[in-house]
């Protein structure tokens, strides 16, 4: 037996940044999370304590405040791969960069026909759109080394109201569910899709991606979670040539009938108890079957 | 010296109810957490442990489920006020009622035009709105007792990007803050609003409150939190004459500038760091002097 | 009608300030989050954006830290009724503070007997020890003016796994409890309780009510979960003369037993589910008939 | 290209269970949280919405419960391997079950010597121990199959006030970082250890290796968070021959040293600022190299 380093990896985690863009009295921001994870010829900080190899996460968080100034702060995928790239050119012991961007959405707050105050000219007003939040992870082994380009979302909060069924299952000695031919199915989606290359249209491409995954939450009548969300992930390839893996996590939110008979009432499927614990939880792939192998692009 | 006992009260917190209404295939969802809390002649429960005035926190629960199917969940003020109604109504022990209700947003899913399947006579799926919480909180005293309305909103995240200074401060020998004239300003309001009776079209002006908040947010030239604070408030009471007390919780949002003179950038309010805590914390109340006395509205 | 400014007050929230003190090799460290909230003259502030008045929250921070710095951080009682009178005394326009400390506690990590080092001589590290959170409230209008000390905990989890009765309660068209003379009481203690005066061994009285409300919850045989909140309050103001009034807040965090009937298995209060939500909530207050009233020292 | 399903699982997540083990008045209490995932011949689920391979999350649930009974809930590694093999043996289409538990701990309220009540007989109160999180990670593909045992912590929060250097290390045109040869190390230890084989004594392998963490965090005098991480992955291995390797995340929780200049004071590493965010991230890995191979045991 002798004790050695396994993998590693240090950096930098959950930067807050925010970019204002100004264009006259018209403002854009960017809201992002930024974090970067640097690996390579690092045994000697581990073994000795010697920091010769190491870019100090300090320096990786003005990095990231640096770039947003110098290169601004556009699709999070440019952003990410911008900053993944310099840390392993630049840095002869990092020899590769995982940067992690989340990006939260804000509208304009409408003040554009309010007759108190002349604002036509000027647009700086912001007010939080709390839906999901995009996200994507970048490796990079630097410029015209491997790299990988994943984008996603989280937190999509869906629900139907009808149009599901859950029956046909195993019956064993621990099987106390009935079977049902209409039920509310929620979830929280998570999901990340893997592109083909390094370079795309991002935002277009995340917004179609996003809107593949609610219209088929909704058109799909599910007769189980795992049957909507590999309907969801074909979606997405179907729709979008860039991409060639997607991969979703989604918690069976589960909202039980409330049994009102007690009362002298009936509910057909009208009052239901949103529960928190336990959940299900579906985890699942679909994936083209030509599409390159990159497990570590998940990493 | 005596021990006594003082103000007490209890209830069922956080029953999570979700309706559904059904007009063909065409449905529609409430998404509300329902609060509950009763006090009146409970000395003994305290004192001795009898349970004799006790309407059990499991019987509201119950109540809150079955009143969901029996008379539907339309806007939260109505159901707050029709539970904590009947409550004491209902029990001789039971001599005041608060119901608090949350109200979590949700949106249909846009399928109508999809091609794929003829959607247009079903409507059931939805992607939860994830911007602020509505909100109410209602006392009552039972039917024809003192009542008491009061209807808001949290975590509505809004920021703008200019139009803030701050200036002219008392300096003390703790002092290193820097006089602005150009700063972000942002927060997360927390707003209630205390109408004057017990009835109104809820819906209508609670969208109208919310307006008035968002247009005072954006449309005030601030110099301080402060005054834009009492903007909000003063806009919201000019505008809806059924109101008549506003109280603000808003956290400023510290947006730091960061220095990238290090690194031969200026950074003239384009580049921030979002920070978490400290924040400041301003708090404050607008009303009308006519406004009826009600502390206990807001307990 | 005429719109009028209400109650308001601002300040710094949520400075987390760690303070070491060094005793030669031997270190301890308290570790606290400090909220300060200020009131006075501001009406102009808020009218006009005048901020003459305002002492910034930035200042308040800085002032946190000086003070950690020059008067260390002893007791938290004793640290927020230093700040609330400077802020008072040191400022024409503040004519109130309100301080709030929560204190997170550290052990140390016993490495004394050690043979790898020669350690005995150094102490300096530590292990969170994650049990409930000391807290304190301090008001004062300055030096010489009013004032008051609540002190307190959040987060206390206790758990009875028997000896606790639920029976008796009314019954009506909503019931369907059963009444059960057996069952688990949990719940997660928050206390605070107010002093007679503004000096005291903050220390010890702090140690001696938590363990009154630890014994005074093992020790009721419950009949109710509010007959053991006046029991817990009862105690301590039975042993602390020095404190006059203690206010709880107490969820029944319910377990309920699971029915394992179907599976040819009986419960005899061995298997429970820990329920989230919903939950009860037991609030309520015991306090000695002669204390004097305060009712700002909880706000 | 034909779009095909990939790697799947699904299962119960989060399921609370508290078990009471009575020896007479003597209570002992477990709390645990279990979540279970299965995988195997699933595809016709995902394809058509057949359910005939599937044991429903339900049924999942109450396994857990009953099994909670039926073999009491020792050791969480044990009590995992059960469940787990029991879903893999019991159902042809289940080839693979994960269980992940998650373990809080209780303290017993010391009430022995209390005059008050004889309760010397009784023990059945307790105060949750809010320190770290126990957990284990197990994977089988059933009774004589390929199996797996991961034993960790979570939110074990450790800080040394000194002994911590930090220099040496790669500067670049965006370093500000100042050497320091004194700092504090703060950080919330999560850890994983992988077994050699499938039996241990678990309860005393857990404390072993708690205990090794935590003494090599407090006598690693450190030069990076790398280093303290190596040496506490390392301490584990040498003693505890049942394992194999263990892997860490260690996010650096920064305290900043307050510059007190301003104000005339000096602040020799008294005062600190208890960051948030960002913060730096470890994470590592320490193995035997004759360990046994075995990547699915992480995930």
């Amino acid at each position: 037996m002798a004790i050695v380093l396994g993998p590693n990896r240090y950096g930098k985690a959950e930067t807050r940044v925010v970019r204002v863009t100004k264009d006259g009295g018209t403002h854009r921001i960017k809201d992002v999370n930024v974090s970067v994870s640097l690996s390579g010829d690092m045994d000697v900080v581990h073994l000795t304590g010697d920091n010769a190899p190491v870019l100090p996460t300090d320096t990786q968080k003005n990095t990231v405040f640096a770039f947003a100034k110098k290169y601004n702060v556009g699709e999070i995928e440019e952003f990410a791969l911008l900053l993944a790239r310099h840390f392993v050119d630049s840095q002869p012991t990092v020899h590769h960069a995982r940067v992690e961007i989340e990006e939260y959405s804000w509208d304009r707050i409408p003040v554009e026909d309010n007759p108190h105050l002349g604002l036509r000219d000027e647009q700086h007003s912001f007010v939080r759109n709390g839906s999901e939040t995009r996200t994507c992870l970048v490796h990079s082994d630097g410029t015209g080394g491997e790299e990988s380009v994943v984008s996603g979302l989280k937190d999509l909060v869906v629900l139907n109201s009808t149009g599901s069924e859950f029956h046909g299952y195993i019956k064993d000695e621990y099987t106390t569910l009935e079977e049902t031919d209409d039920r509310i199915l929620a979830t929280a989606v998570t999901a990340q899709w893997r592109h083909r290359g390094t370079s795309s249209d991002w935002g277009r491409s995340y917004r179609r991606a996003r809107t593949c995954l609610l219209e088929a939450f909704a058109e799909t009548h599910s007769l189980s979670l795992q049957q909507t969300l590999y309907q969801m992930g074909r979606r997405v390839l179907n729709d979008r040539r860039e991409i060639c893996e997607v991969r979703m996590a989604m918690p069976n939110k589960h909202h039980f009938v409330v049994d009102l008979s007690p009362f002298g009432l009936d509910n057909p499927n009208e009052v239901f108890f949103a529960a928190d614990r336990p959940y299900g939880l579906i985890e699942g792939s679909v994936l083209d079957d030509d599409a390159p192998r990159s497990p570590s692009a998940w990493k």
